[in-house]
């Protein structure tokens, strides 16, 4: 048996993360999260959606199909009672996690200052 | 004197790129242009605008003062007959060099594999 993954909490993503003013996106909004939350191993539709707060269930299938769609992600169905689910990144996706990773270490480093450079131009 | 810089040239970004498919995105979609054509030096508008074929004077304006905004880029406007202003990367833009080559490096890498399983999707 392997050992079972971390669970991902509400937490996972900073909450107080300004995001929206992150000049770097990883595709469309939800996408690169999604990828980054698969890194350890496969996880259900639910498993995913607590971690991404905001996002609705038609918004997460969208991004999911949307992932599979590009060859990032597959999705397994276990015929099991109740229905199992899992979605897994492919090798492809996997490729994804390096810049995903230069533009978080890019936002770690640097979004302090956008952020003040902002203050500044609006005041 | 300074070495004059290379001319950007409107075949500058790969006129069959296919970026519309990219799912690595800096920014929103010129912003990252803006970047990675200010990595040599100082330029016009004029001289960016034409390696950016689609966009508006419009839109590259925004995109200018969104970068300005953020601490990206900075405008000096030289008191000369005609009035000549010039575009420039901050030490915090330079900062982006970085994640944005990650990208760059894995679209090179990557995109075909990307656009083969879509295409293999939708047949």
């Amino acid at each position: 048996m392997t050992k079972p993954l971390e669970p991902l909490t509400e937490d996972y993503f900073d909450p107080a993360c300004p995001s929206s003013v992150m000049p770097i996106r990883i595709g469309e909004k939800w996408g690169g999260m999604v990828i980054v939350l698969l890194e350890d191993g496969p996880r259900r539709f639910s498993e995913l959606k607590r971690p991404m707060r905001n996002v609705t269930s038609k918004v997460l299938t969208e991004t999911l199909r949307a992932l599979e769609r590009d060859g990032m992600v597959t999705r397994t169905a276990y015929a099991e009672v109740p229905p199992r689910v899992e979605y897994e990144l492919t090798e492809l996706g996997r490729t994804l996690l390096a810049p995903i990773q230069a533009c978080r270490d890019w936002a770690a480093a640097n979004l302090p200052s956008l952020l003040q450079a902002r203050e500044a131009w609006n005041a």
